[in-house]
């Protein structure tokens, strides 16, 4: 046990043993174990997207199986997915990476200007999975997002008490934000304090841009002049709203990329003291080596450590 | 056991002995026994058209007895019913074929353009009745659809935990989808994937047509090429988007069918990968003894053994 | 136990030992220990504002510890937020300071005329913490305000059945109202009774403008010549409002005060009969020297006693 | 909080922050607080002995106020007694002294050789009390000492849960054991032990004699070359069973005893590194300002600090 | 995943893949990670023989730390103890070594021809401490022996469904067996099948001698001329009564042994097929650096694979 997986354990004292222990597996599992980074593999796409969309790029990932080999070869710290995809692989790969059930989703066969998402697994379906964590998603901005708030009050109290982590995608969304406000930095920051206030052991936003949102905002901004004009200064600030680095804050890019501006991205995230990455669509809609190539890349600017797990 | 059952059970290894026991009655059952194929007779007509529409055309339907004799005498894996359909026979038949209890259903009594489902069975029902596998219908593209996921979730964890098998009915439609798009082969691969997320083990649906419904799919057919000018193509693309070929799919034709059409279509299941048929309407609204030969047609084209079971 | 938080305690004869020991404990810590007085340090600005408006006026307030600590040290007689800030800090400070569970939340990543809030922590979250009490937030006036006053009933009556006190924030907002209205006298009594009625051990309302909201309400203000013109008359009026001093009723100012307007504030409330105050953005949001140089200004004006703890 | 305080609660990392609550406030009350060191009352024996054994020789002692009153005045760290009893005095003298809940109990109206235990108390009663602890009695030697096991196993679980601490009155009875054994100083350390290993917070025996019980043991003690010849040695022995200090252990004395030697006894536990005492009889059945005076002496004995809280 | 701990797990397709994850983690833990080999450090004798008698030899043993440093020091699969001493190390060790949690226990306070067992821990404890197991023992020859054969049915089924492994004690002892019977082998063989069949996934008998207890079982033995001679046939017997391999089966050999002794059984253990040993009192009660020494040279025995984990 490193002192730095010590000192990030330690922000979370309301938490049992239990739960605690599934954090640890979490920070000390593939290349990174022991660093505090983190670089974690989701395949929630096929729910939320679609298949085709999802998987058409690099068909072998049509395969629940694909995604766990990869996480594993990787050397991810998790690997998280819908209930059907992690039943579909988790006597295989029993004990190989830590698992995250995301348990609750949203597909896009409807189109509503305020998303939700529906509850999709339960707390004993993790413990039976044998997964370290449950995951939901938000929608800070959506009118549905009290519903989500509370989805999450009733099943992270429950997995608390069975000693599991609980993360939560925050994702800004709906018609009390303007497109451009989904990924503003005063609505990103906002995303992680409200996912940290309901109890989130690790917290998932997307990359920030530099526009503020709300004229409320804003007028804080400029008048404390907090620095966001370069990705590092906004990663710095996200992660003071996630009680100033007292709550883990991993981070996602956007849909279309060239690795060099996903690489910059990862560098802007090391550099502003975030916990690292989730790599999804980046890794599994490449062939397998180069997925395992980039993912090796990204883990590289993370981690000081090499070969432990 | 056969070789490809055996392969076939092997893609459920999160599932307990007693779901993989009921998963293997349903294959190891009539005349497509051992050949990882299923026939499948639903009659829940009666209540999501009504009787008249349902059983008038062959009145001896009306009595519940019938559909369990021709399930039994035409060799099918199983029958799946409403609540009342079933225990109007299941003691009578006990043991003779497998049963699904279809746990959800919806009527036609009022018109909206979002349907739901209202849960009309529960688990114990079907343990008491001797069913297999408990049955949802679930409409992705209608604004209920996560009252239905949430439905299933919770349905699907207590089936799972007492042995039974989950099918999951998997119906595009709703405000957020065309008449065409009900169908659409982007549509029908996105409803099959969200299915399986859920934790189906098996999953119907209705054969696609190759109209691509939403715009971001179709640049990904596009892009990617893939093959849906075929009936046989548009089936192997569903199996690959029900997580290539490990979990069990199966398809129904439309409303009004001619048999040489209905035999083509069969045709097109088998020679793309497609695990079978449930085949309702186009059997049990004719009488007997010419459903039987249909089924039996059918089934000659799924199945190379015979006389098994 | 001093006779006047005796006296207070007579007040709650419905209520078990339990929630009555919490009452004496929330009572007989800090600075105003056995005054009869309260000051008490809410920080739920992060989730219901957003983290930079709330925190980065004085950046060392995004930890978490921070308002532990400033509540500590200030004497304050309990310190309130939501679940996730408590969590933070429950272990490493237990004991230290009555803790009260903000179990309901509101964000404004929406806007909303009719404004709701989501519950977020649990009676069993609040006695794992060691809080003394869990609170709420109504509206009324918004159209919400039905759903709201349910969420109490529900949780309410768990809490005192645990031996939890009740914490009502009672802040009329919504559709029903004009802006003027929502901190009309009228109104605020009106919410002040509300909140009592729903079983509220310690109200929270915000000072009241001499402004009458209400036609109904106006002409019996007026018949009657209820003193309202100053504002130790409307603090007066209120604590009448909230079953004439049987219940705790505190006062919170407003976002932007002078310290000179939120001390002669403070008098009026000592002076009117009020129990205490709330302090929130105007404690938090300068240097803690300042903040507790002025959280002790105002607690010299409520207490007779010193130096007690 | 005192570094002792932290020092002794760091022992129980397991619980969660509401039972490190409880055990800061029955080390931070009394004349004692933050030393570390406890003098509780406890007044059971009105079930376990009979009330005019009991009470007789002090009449006001039958009234249930009088033992609040004596614990409150003579400033001990807790008061615990049976359900009745505590309901009996619980809302007059709410917030004035921490409660413990003797949730199970034992009369004379039998005569056995090995004593068992009946629950008269649920975790529930002892919130609605707004109590600190339950407590139970285990009789190690006796034939039913495994049912107690388990009745503490039961109610202890469910009482961390809800942020209570748990105290074990380990009393060595039973035809296991000689009439010497039962306070023997390898029977009374075994005691401890056993106390500790079902996850008791605070564990209370009796001062044990060098009277050595069990053939096995007296071989260890020997070859080891344990001290137990003072009552000092005998009591670090103690300690030192009950985790090596990282469990509270508390004493009683015996029935019938001199206030020396009573004051004796104390100077052994304080200089043993013993956490306290329990001192019933020895308090109770005397006038109440002589057992004011003979507490204020035991205090003083253990409290380096003085007027504290 | 080594080949060899894969074969293994692929003996327990009955279990959910939670319970495969965490067999998996007490297989890949430590200086026997990967070989199918486990060496545990089980420390329950405080419970069971009493403090002095376990202690007291190495005096830091005493404290509850001691026992969580040496396991993970010396490179052990797992460390064992009750409710107790986990709760006392389990935050501070979190995510260190796998946890088993003895969660029944014996003590020799009373003395009795047929000894029982008390449960002292729950599932939910195990689950909120991070166990990765819970253990149970067992007397065959008891005449309680029913009744430990009941609780583990209801806790061993509750543990399996939240994804725990289970650990059975098989200790023949009770007036149905001779002194000599109790290590007897038809009677250790017997204890393992009776572990085996009540589902225990690892089970630990004694080391058995040559001794047949019971004439039944004699004749067979000797007309099937059973080797029984050395000790390494009779743990290739034990092995093959416990389900022939399929189930992992460990030994611990007796109280007073020289180190040669120990080293000889463990030999014996490894060319009978044996699974590994759990090794309490000949580690814990020398100092803490022969300790070390002693398991070292016993897990070279057993492992062709060094320095993993």
């Amino acid at each position: 046990m490193t002192e730095r997986v010590r000192e990030i354990l330690s922000g979370y004292g309301a938490d049992n043993p239990g739960t605690l222990t599934n954090l640890a597996r979490l920070l000390n599992t593939g290349r990174l174990a022991g660093t505090g980074k983190l670089v974690i593999l989701p395949v929630d796409q096929g729910f939320e997207h679609g298949p085709a969309r999802s998987f058409a790029p690099n068909p072998p990932a049509y395969d629940p199986r694909y995604h766990f080999e990869l996480a594993i070869e990787a050397g991810c710290n998790a690997y998280a997915a819908p209930l059907g995809f992690l039943e579909a692989g988790a006597r295989d790969y029993a004990g190989e990476i830590p698992l995250i059930l995301k348990a609750s989703n949203h597909d896009v066969t409807g189109s509503e200007a305020d998303p939700s998402q529906a509850l999709t697994a339960t707390v004993e379906d993790a413990l039976r999975l044998g997964c370290a964590a449950v995951g939901f998603t938000i929608y800070p901005g959506s009118t549905h997002r009290m519903e989500l708030y509370e989805q999450v009050r009733a099943l992270a109290a429950e997995a608390k008490r069975h000693g599991l982590a609980v993360v939560i995608w925050s994702y800004p969304r709906g018609s009390g934000l303007s497109k451009e406000g989904e990924r503003a930095i005063d609505i990103t920051g906002y995303a992680a304090q409200i996912a940290a206030q309901l109890g989130a052991h690790i917290i998932k936003v997307k990359l920030p841009t530099a526009h503020i949102e709300q004229d409320a905002a804003r007028k804080v901004y400029e008048q404390e002049k907090i620095p966001i004009d370069s990705l590092t200064d906004r990663v710095r600030h996200i992660v003071q709203c996630a009680f100033n680095g007292r709550r883990i804050v991993i981070f996602s890019g956007g849909e279309f990329e060239t690795d060099e501006s996903l690489i910059g991205e990862v560098r802007a995230i090391q550099e502003g003291g975030g916990f690292g990455s989730i790599v999804g669509r980046n890794s599994f809609q490449r062939p397998r080596t180069e997925a395992i190539r980039l993912l090796t890349s990204i883990m590289n600017i993370y981690g000081p450590l090499r070969g432990s797990a």
